[in-house]
């Protein structure tokens, strides 16, 4: 069973090896247990609802709290202290458009507000609940989940919105095709939140952003239905798709989707290379993205984030050895793994790293092999488990992300890195910081930077340390040039500083287009972009 | 000087070898001289102008003519005819944002309409001036040319948004780098007109489409400012950019412009395959298509395109040989001529071809090498020329185009053929028609149908020709599941059928965005979309 405060599935353990929890003793020190509220004492803490149980939605309390947050490290603390600030009144699980807009209607009837849901694995509080004089339902989307139609001529498949990641791949890859989208959150993200919030997977450099994947679907909103047509692609005006990609639930709810999927590849690969330093990694990923050569993913993890996988990934005989070699090869303190990624036939998949290798080879990068790229690969989504057994021991981790042009990068990525390790600094707590670069563009590339530190014990403690990284990391991503998301999409957590790349002008374009759809405000309000006065 | 009824520079003349007249004679009987009036003509049947002159524009009577129209084949009529039935009451040529501001505060204030103007190579009557009791302006982009920046590390230049192709190709190779974007209207088109209605080059296979290309932006709208900074990729909610894409100045003026560019390839080769029919063509470029194969062009004519090229190209002698060879080869009759496009490294050019000679032999297509290709190359923007020549001899040439799924490619192209050679069938008129696919993606490809027929030596009587050929090609288009446009926009002329793929609650939301921009439908009325009641 999914576990109710924490990440996927209750049965999967991550373990650390020995190794691992001393080097966080040693960077971070002695930690003691996370807090971890049992399920029984949040549902005793829950305010009454204000609906009443209907056939379109139920007011049952396990399921107000299990829907009422998404997976950032403000949800955690509230979900692992016990402490659910706002749950949703009631839960609808509509199993079709007509139960939804029966939804939307009688919301609408009742003067209720409503969040769409579909994977809840936001980490910028796009599901959460916010005090309001308005009930709230909460609209999961995980019932509408069947493939609908597979054209395999235009290589199209239509969906529900609300399958998750595991089920799509699987009912595309029973017959022949993938849609290749795969964030860290595959397990338990949906397609159709991938699209309004504009997900990014981890071979995006191959097939695509969500973006390049969504050719169409079906929007159900407070004014009525919105039918979006597939083109291979189309000079006709204003795209409707994009009206739809980003609008986090503010504009109605979408119940179908049409996607460009794949014939699934003949060979897939992924290689390590490790860099001596810093800039010969960035200067081949750049070189490699802007020479266009067709890889599926290109990764590349600065030095403290290398030195922080190798410790903790145990083996600690093999990695003993593995330094030694790459130290003889000239790989030392500095050094950068990058993960190469290749999808195709075979011939392509040759073709491609030939052309990699000639650049890399430039930038003194040392080719290590499929080994330590099949490891990247079988703990792709096992990696996001840590958190569960990191919050144990007593430590949290939590990330930001953005995206800059080339130039920036480097600037960027320091400034943040300073920001979060000074961020506790009165209090002396130390906070471990380390970031990779994991989707690369001609124009630059994301920065991902992730952050572990110790637990208070003490939720108000605990939620002021996060605000105060959180607001140190955010203002220098804004400061240095980034976008302040590459694939979370806004949320809450982003809202206050969106008017920087959007400016105010922006920001107005994008109220009226909410405002056309959802006059009254009850989608999803004060998300992304608040109407004015919220 | 540019001509000012007919395509491009007056110096160039491309003339028709005698087998090509023939040719022309066969299929459509003889003709005799289209019309050609004089600037005098025109300019003595000009109205006046209700505006004054001021330092922001002139009413000068030729610049008013020269830029009323664009080249759709009833702006052609109205231009040879010299027949001009509305003109802009004034012209501006503004060459800062300041001066595109100041005519717009003007305009607003006078009460007039704005038609912004990039290169006037609109083959859709985005340009063109409707009656309107209000006065209208028509602002020139021309003079706002410069590239204002280059970021040679992130790949980013700007411009003002006025630069026709050769001029920003220039400014960039003069730097090592190029956009890669080439409409046949490059010549005259600009970068601005390209975003705004969502052009696609002929490279687009491998440099995307202009909208990959728009990084950023600034506009002028009668609301204010909009900037849109470039990111590398963004999930921050609505996209901004795509609310300027297509919107074919209904929102605003777009001054600055920037793009994403690439270093000049240090190889390009395009080369020529035939395939003996179409349905293996098709086959074939589908799968390069689908297997992600890295060209940057893929373009299949249709056997009676392939048959008037080798008509239309002189060479008897060349020709002849070519077609015995093809024969013996087994493309005969039904042979459909392909060119495929590679850029980049000598390697990169030489494993993409690799890879695509595998698909072309599995559809028993026949490789021609480099030699077609590079005719096709050298008369890339030429061959628009040949609307100069076909209508001094008494023949009109006009085309529409489309995109749709791989599996409706061949139905819709029949329709729209069978529906255009029966258009004048009432009248006794032949239409010779032919079609060609130009741009693929793994979901379809673009279809692009050229049709050729007599001038009847009447206006009335050719504008009602074109008026039921437009109509039939369309009607077929929307009927048989293609995008009213894949690369020339909507205007005026595709506007009565947007309807079909955007819906009317999507014609909606599109109208809700003018609104907030224009609240006073003062920019490009009547274009793309209209405002209700229009």
């Amino acid at each position: 069973m999914r576990r109710w405060n924490g990440w996927g599935d209750e049965q999967v353990q991550l373990p650390l090896a020995p190794e691992a929890k001393l080097f966080l003793l040693e960077v971070l020190g002695e930690a003691k247990n996370g807090p971890n509220a049992d399920l029984n004492t949040a549902i005793a803490r829950l305010s009454a609802s204000r609906l009443d149980d209907t056939k379109l939605w139920t007011t049952n309390p396990a399921q107000r709290i299990r829907y009422s947050l998404g997976q950032s490290l403000p949800d955690w603390l509230q979900l692992r202290y016990g402490l659910i600030a706002q749950a949703p009144d009631a839960v609808a699980f509509p199993e079709s458009r007509e139960e939804v807009r029966a939804v939307l209607q009688q919301a609408a009837q009742q003067g209720c507000v409503v969040i769409p849901y579909g994977g809840g694995t936001s980490v910028a509080g796009h599901v959460n609940v916010q005090a309001s004089s308005r009930p709230v339902i909460t609209l999961v989307m995980q019932r509408m989940m069947q493939l609908q139609s597979l054209d395999t001529e235009a290589q199209l498949a239509t969906f529900g919105a609300g399958v998750l990641g595991p089920d799509l791949e699987a009912q595309l890859r029973a017959r022949g095709f993938t849609l290749g989208h795969f964030p860290q959150s595959f397990e338990y993200s949906s397609l159709g939140g991938w699209v309004v919030t504009r997900s990014s997977g981890q071979q995006s450099l191959g097939y695509g952003r969500i973006e390049a994947m969504f050719a169409g679907g079906h929007l159900e909103t407070p004014g009525g239905s919105l039918d979006i047509r597939a083109f291979p692609a189309s000079a006709a005006g204003t795209d409707l798709r994009e009206i739809v990609l980003g609008s986090e639930g503010r504009i109605g709810v979408l119940t179908d989707v049409t996607v460009r999927v794949q014939r699934l590849p003949e060979k897939e690969s992924f290689i390590a290379v490790c860099f001596p330093d810093w800039e010969s990694g960035r200067q081949a990923l750049r070189q490699m993205a802007q020479q266009q050569i067709p890889l599926s993913m290109l990764r590349l993890s600065n030095a403290t984030e290398t030195a922080t996988s190798l410790k903790l990934a145990g083996h600690v005989q093999q990695v003993t050895w593995l330094e030694r070699y790459l130290r003889w090869r000239g790989c030392a303190e500095q050094k950068c793994m990058a993960i190469i990624g290749t999808s195709g036939s075979a011939l392509q998949v040759r073709q491609a790293l030939q052309q990699a290798k000639q650049v890399w080879r430039q930038h003194s990068g040392i080719g290590l092999g499929t080994l330590l790229g099949k490891k990247w690969q079988h703990g792709r989504f096992r990696n996001v488990y840590l958190r569960n057994t990191l919050w144990d021991m007593g430590y949290a981790i939590d990330t930001v992300e953005t995206a800059t042009d080339w130039s920036r990068i480097t600037p960027l990525m320091q400034a943040v890195e300073q920001a979060a390790r000074g961020a506790f600094a009165e209090e002396g707590e130390a906070v471990h910081t380390y970031t990779h670069l994991s989707h690369v563009y001609t124009q630059g590339a994301s920065v991902y930077t992730t952050f572990v530190y110790r637990l208070s014990g003490d939720y108000q403690t605990d939620l002021r340390r996060w605000q105060r990284l959180k607001r140190a990391a955010s203002e220098a991503i804004t400061t240095f040039g980034g976008t302040i998301s590459h694939q979370h999409g806004v949320g809450l957590d982003h809202a206050p500083y969106l008017h920087v790349e959007k400016g105010q002008a922006g920001l107005e374009v994008i109220r009226s287009l909410y405002r056309h759809f959802d006059p009254q405000d009850m989608m999803n309000p004060g998300k992304c972009v608040a109407a004015k006065g919220d």
